[in-house]
């Protein structure tokens, strides 16, 4: 007996991927280094509709300063082969001195620590430049009334 | 009664990088598109050291084909701020009837299926130019002999 599913992709709307990547602490940085695609997996807050992540400096933090990064969030069930997926674009900026004190405040009150501590991270702010994402369902054939047992 | 943690990062070996990554069936693919580090989740298998995965014809693809793409995958423990992450970078590779037929052949029996269905997914070869990754640990403090009820 064969149960057939069927898949469906949605677009989310803004409002919506900004509600589901508040439900998650960690994303994936992209920045571009060297002509390669660097993705890192960082945790990560938000502030208003910025993201706010800590690096260390130098490295991938020179890269990604000042310019195009991305910032992927996403819920992925593998056994059912379901979820969702956000990717943020923005300009990513490191936090200085000679910035507005209330938006280093408000960037510290996000509380983002780095995983593995350490005295030389700086704070990240990326500032939205677009937002989508997607997701995916999946919707079992409802000619096949079998109850919820039939598929444990 | 404050417990402390320490984290440890480690370095893994290519081998490590492999082991782990056999774990997972989905990745996140990195493209870069009109200069931004455009980061999705696929699934995925391996042929050999070789990251195979199902893209649409056009759109991503027609960016990825011939370029630097890398390949993230991880797994990480949000509760315990604890994972693995691996970074494969290579030149991806649309399977066109021109390959080899041995190569097809085994491109094919890999079993990637995307996660929707459609008629229009190409089989794509990701050609290992380097994989890097690590692992964050944590350990606890061991001055704090309190079993590991103390914990919960």
């Amino acid at each position: 007996m064969q149960v057939i599913d069927h898949s469906a992709v949605s677009t989310l709307s803004t409002q919506e991927c900004y509600s589901l990547i508040r439900t998650q602490s960690v994303g994936r940085l992209g920045v571009v280094v060297n002509h390669w695609p660097v993705v890192v997996p960082v945790s990560f807050s938000l502030d208003g509709e910025v993201i706010v992540i800590r690096s260390k400096s130098g490295g991938k933090l020179t890269h990604a300063n000042h310019a195009n990064v991305t910032f992927e969030v996403d819920s992925i069930d593998e056994a059912t082969r379901t979820g969702w997926s956000v990717l943020f674009r923005g300009q990513a900026e490191e936090l200085t001195p000679a910035h507005d004190q209330d938006l280093i405040r408000r960037t510290k009150a996000t509380g983002v620590t780095p995983w593995v501590p350490g005295p030389d991270f700086s704070w990240v702010r990326i500032i939205p430049h677009g937002i989508s994402g997607r997701r995916i369902t999946r919707l079992r054939d409802t000619d096949w009334d079998l109850g919820t047992a039939a598929y444990m």
